[in-house]
């Protein structure tokens, strides 16, 4: 059990779509990960997932809506639920999901992340 | 699904010590809580237990150390382990933990919130 300081966890990586794992419980992992730019298209059949916008902004795509989120504010993205992350600008968000969430869902390709770091 | 703004759930109650659900997932719930003074020594038998500070100062005594946490930092107290939480000043904390959890653990008494309002 030890203190973690987020703005700290974000000084130590710099690369961009690749989450860090800062903590653990319950089956959940909380990460941390910078944005910038487009993601893929993906969903998460069993899992929902959590992102909380630390630094910046995040637009989550949906099918049917753009939802914008700022600094101080979070969204929960139901399993099954296709979603393409963008970043206008350098984005800092925290996640909070199971651990068997896989970056890029259902998806995989040159963006998939499939053995995260712990820092 | 909906986007929720941290600050402007805190500013929707005034009551120290009585989580309120701000979000679901997974078996999980995020929660939002106004702390000031001292709380009960207590432990969750089955439940890791995450504080994150969003406002304020946090102390999380335990039976061997106490944990200050600042805003911007994060605790995961593991099941079992006993803890105090204690605001010198108002604080304001955001909890992720399983639905399972009673906010006073194994101890009941006037503290005790078994029935949380979702804001």
């Amino acid at each position: 059990m030890k203190i973690i300081d987020i703005k700290d966890k974000f000084s130590l990586f710099s690369e961009f779509w690749s989450p860090k794992i800062v903590g653990e419980l319950n089956g959940q992992y909380v990460k941390l990960a910078k944005l910038k730019g487009e993601f893929v298209w993906h969903q998460h059949e069993n899992e929902d997932e959590l992102f909380m916008v630390v630094e910046g902004k995040l637009t989550i795509q949906l099918r049917d809506q753009d939802i914008k989120l700022s600094k101080g504010q979070f969204f929960i993205i139901s399993r099954g639920v296709e979603h393409l992350p963008v970043a206008e600008e350098e984005c800092h968000v925290l996640l909070f999901e199971p651990k068997t969430v896989l970056n890029t869902g259902d998806v995989m390709n040159d963006r998939t992340v499939d053995n995260l770091e712990k820092i």
